[in-house]
């Protein structure tokens, strides 16, 4: 009767952690929607609200990690407990820098306002962002409902972003090339780009983490190289003209 | 006597599991210092060796998080023990970021090598690399001594890694306004010194993870805000001169 009693009471515990993942996810995945519907419209004011609200994050980071260290510490768990207490850890990790680079496009969005609009780039900026957002909603559902292929399924869809990012930095590099007054415009537009193209990569690290919460391990996955714009050179012409660069 | 071997034993663990965090943070470290070498020379075999090397982050951060699960389950430590275990977790995947952050300068290196060279920039980022270097250095020997005001002088050294950042960000653009040609190798040293930012950013949780440890608590102090990048704006004249700009 007393083990019954305690076994149930250390499942309200992992439900109660289960909640508060999915209510930072919410919350992280609604900064990400905020922060890019502040860029395109744009509003700076909501680019500050944005800002101010990382705080919930970040709050919400901290409560999860001294709750289970406290299960931790009171449970002792084993097997399965133990890796949905461990992968809990990481994900509010992962969630609270997904939560940072929302607040930075919002920053970046308020450092937009004071200079020159630069047409389509924001749009395809939104299409990634759309694509990441249902990326951490699939992946939150997937950890809710333990769900290893709706996972790998979040993994994969990371390549369309990747692409999606190589391809607007070719775009943003020569737009600069173009016309030297988008420059701040568009360095701005090209780290909110890399934002959301770093939440997608963390989007696929809780993947990760729900495959070794189910399965007890890493999933042995060959990522697919994606995002190439590192390696990214677009040239200027003699007389400063618009050209077509090389990948490497 | 058998509770004392058991003790001894579970010692013996937890200095196994400092070495390869000092192992991981020294390799980290010498990843970053590969890197920025690379960059300044330049030298893009050197750069495609630090990316190679990353493969060894990232198999020594699935050891020790393998390592760190098997200590929960089997000695299910409390208290101090607990708390040293799930900083080792945290900090094993901050020093994973960092690694990550060396492997990306060094693919822009490679990309750099393609493109004009921009004088004097890439010494202010060996200069902010050099601080940061010696952060990831003393917050890990902070970590192996737990001594948490060795920790927090890491903390306060990020604002100064911060205000060379933010200039260095001003200076590109400049750069960029002056001369169109720069264009591609300036937006890859804005990231690049970004990334050299972010690790900074990094030493300084995982001085966050040594307070902790020792603590018991995260530290309560409020982050200078030294990074101003992301609301910089310097404006093109007619004519693209380059001109100061404002920081909001």
């Amino acid at each position: 009767m007393s083990k019954d009693h305690i076994v149930k009471t250390f499942d309200d515990d992992l439900s109660l952690l289960d909640n508060k993942i999915a209510e930072m996810g919410g919350l992280a995945e609604l900064q990400l929607s905020n922060a890019i519907d502040a860029l395109l419209r744009p509003n700076a004011e909501k680019a500050e609200r944005v800002i101010l609200n990382d705080q919930r994050i970040d709050a919400l980071e901290k409560e999860i990690d001294s709750f289970t260290v406290q299960l931790l510490a009171l449970r002792q768990p084993m097997a399965d407990d133990l890796r949905i207490i461990i992968a809990a850890l990481k994900i509010a990790s992962v969630l609270e820098r997904i939560g940072d680079y929302a607040k930075n496009v919002a920053k970046r969005t308020i450092a937009l306002s004071q200079s020159n609009n630069v047409g389509s780039a924001t749009s395809t900026i939104a299409r990634m962002g759309n694509v990441v957002q249902s990326m951490i909603k699939n992946v939150l559902d997937a950890y809710v409902s333990r769900d290893v292929e709706q996972a790998l399924d979040v993994w994969e869809r990371d390549e369309e972003v990747d692409q999606l990012h190589t391809s607007l930095f070719r775009e943003l590099l020569t737009y600069m090339l173009e016309e030297p007054r988008n420059i701040t415009a568009c360095t701005h537009l090209l780290f909110i780009a890399k934002n959301v193209e770093r939440i997608g990569d963390h989007a696929t690290s809780i993947a990760e983490q729900v495959h070794f919460m189910v399965r007890g391990d890493m999933p042995d996955l060959k990522r697919p190289k994606g995002d190439q714009s590192s390696f990214t050179v677009v040239e200027a012409e003699e007389g400063d003209s618009p050209d077509a660069g090389s990948t490497a």
